[in-house]
């Protein structure tokens, strides 16, 4: 059982969906997929743009969205609370760009505050673009992209967003805020498996594209753009995960944007709750929580012995931290194919294994009461 | 019914791996299969190198092992007699380095005489890397591979090799043959649908690495090396797809490499033999005759008027020319999982498909029977 931020569960007829036998890519029928997978993924995007499939994860859809608008030279600002924050700075440093970091502290937010105080002072229009993660996957923390955009676009750079693991569990509405790159990958909100990731980009980011001068051939959107046209991709796409995104993306749009996000909302504020309840501390702020991940700092316990017998006693999987986080906090991904029962599971589930643990200080059923009150008041 | 140089059938064990429940990419099982398919890989790349998958069709791949191991301003000699020849060149040229293309027409073989020739005059080893495409795609030619990396070794260029298509489909022997890095792509002859690309480098292509300065993050083979070593990789990896690979290169193992090269060679006999015997002309020559596909000029007849009507009367899909020789030829796939009957059944088809298009100036079953007697000759 998968409660980790990616690979998510798979529905099974999304699974089934993707076992049929391959069919050309170069066919007709295959067109006709992509032009209604193109739509879905339009609507799931909130956008009018442009959406691209690649066949790559998550990191090489914010490389090409990163590597295709800006130049090497470029100052761009990159926010960076957390691992995947960091990974887009030293991207953009792989690149030659002159990136300034906008910290915060692991397990906290980014100040928009910060970020307009150093659009303002950029008078002479040196910041080309800005990049955000979205939802930090590594601390379960949100960062506030609304925001940060209307600074970006009151000062002109292109706002460029690691959306993929918000996507298709927050609320992401590309056009409404403005947002001209948007990254994603397949095995989050999109409940599909790992292979495939997508990438939005808006009118002005193609302006940009006529200077961009860093080498790229795999990535180049122009070649997708100009293949997208036809209903096709410059290089051998991975079929069968079409075919998966195509079934899954249907499912979405029968739930319906509003519920997905409200179903998020829920399973987050039910797992906070039922966290908190239980004596452990939440690692994102209330105000700042992912509705795609939620990460536990379970003080003195040992969250890799919490981990370790999830996955023994209950063959639940959880995610550990990372890199300066290893073995001191752990992740419980609670994004696309999950219901409220998957988290009523995990919790009575977490709740054993902490009495099992020698730490049960706190009444039996405390972190399953508190999760259910959640659902009923929802 | 596919008869195309991918994707190419998949067999039904391995696409019900496919459809197996994702787990974690960071899972002690996970790991366990990784290092299981990379030793069916090394076996089927007959190297003791490393092999690398990447989330990334073959171009990718193959991008990747050019960018991690030649500078801009190389010197660099890139066969060019067909469409990937060509992108390979193109690829080259766009990441700034020095392409001289050693070119032969479509449908003829690349002269290896003309490689040692100019390998043996650069005396101030200005070459850094030679770039074959060993089965040429868009043509059916098969490189004299073997006799140009003999050459390539002798002045101590890097021989980097495309071999999406022949690996699996014919003998790459990658240490005997000393080729530093070969790349190939899953929905080939490796049985399973696009979205993986594979990668061996050898020891003396990462003492290049060292000095390699074209940036790259994603595509960097330097960070999947080092994961490898942990049996995982940097990025999350296609999940399904390495489930699916898996159970491939285990039937594969199961065949024997000798087998599957006898296989595709019997294939290709009888498709030639049979193609012949209907009036029609193979675009390659019998001497360079690539064992994963056989292209097929018909002359007069129209090839997308042949292409169209196996695909409405047999639902059989035929790949077309690119290029120049759009509408020219029609190609047939006899690669990965393909048998005589499959072989047998395209014929006969094709047969019919002429015979409809009042074509049938040849004898009744004549290409069947041509087929019929390479198989009994095998």
């Amino acid at each position: 059982m998968l409660m980790i931020p990616g690979p998510t569960p798979v529905p099974e007829q999304v699974l089934l969906a993707m076992a049929k036998h391959p069919i050309g890519h170069r066919s007709a029928q295959f067109s006709e997929i992509m032009a209604e997978v193109t739509a879905q993924l339009k609507w799931l995007f909130q956008t009018q743009n442009d959406v691209y499939c690649l066949a790559a994860s998550g990191t090489g859809a914010m490389e090409a969205g990163l590597i295709n608008f800006i130049n090497a030279g470029d100052k761009v600002l990159v926010g960076d609370n957390g691992k995947f924050g960091e990974r887009w700075a030293i991207v953009c440093e792989t690149y030659g760009m002159d990136v300034e970091r906008v910290k915060a502290p692991w397990g906290e937010a980014l100040d928009p505050e910060v970020f307009r105080a150093k659009l303002e002072a950029d008078t002479a229009k040196e910041i080309k673009a800005v990049v955000v993660t979205h939802s930090e996957t590594s601390t379960g923390v949100l960062n506030d992209l609304e925001t940060i955009s209307r600074y970006v676009k009151a000062h002109g750079a292109l706002m460029i967003v690691d959306a993929v693991t918000s996507l298709g569990a927050c609320n992401v509405p590309t056009d409404a805020w403005g947002l001209d790159v948007v990254a994603s990958g397949s095995q989050k909100g999109f409940m599909i498996p790992p292979g495939l990731g997508f990438v939005s980009v808006s009118e002005k980011a193609w302006a940009a594209y006529e200077n961009a001068k860093i080498p790229r051939f795999y990535f180049d959107l122009k070649a997708a753009k100009k293949n997208l046209a036809k209903n096709t991709t410059p290089f051998t796409p991975p079929v069968n995960l079409i075919f998966a995104l195509q079934a899954a993306l249907g499912m979405m749009q029968r739930e319906g944007l509003e519920n997905i996000f409200a179903r998020h909302q829920r399973l987050t504020d039910a797992t906070r709750a039922a966290v908190k309840a239980l004596g452990l501390k939440t690692f994102a702020p209330d105000g700042n929580a992912s509705t795609a991940v939620t990460a536990v700092d379970p003080a003195s316990i040992g969250a890799e012995d919490i981990r370790k017998a999830m996955r023994t006693n209950f063959d639940i999987a959880l995610a550990g931290g990372q890199d300066d986080y290893k073995g001191k906090i752990f992740r419980i991904g609670h994004l696309g194919f999950v219901h409220d029962r998957d988290v009523i599971t995990a919790i009575a589930a977490l709740e054993a294994t902490l009495q099992g643990l020698g730490h049960g200080d706190f009444e039996s059923g405390a972190g399953v009461k508190a999760a259910a009150a959640v659902f009923q008041n929802a």
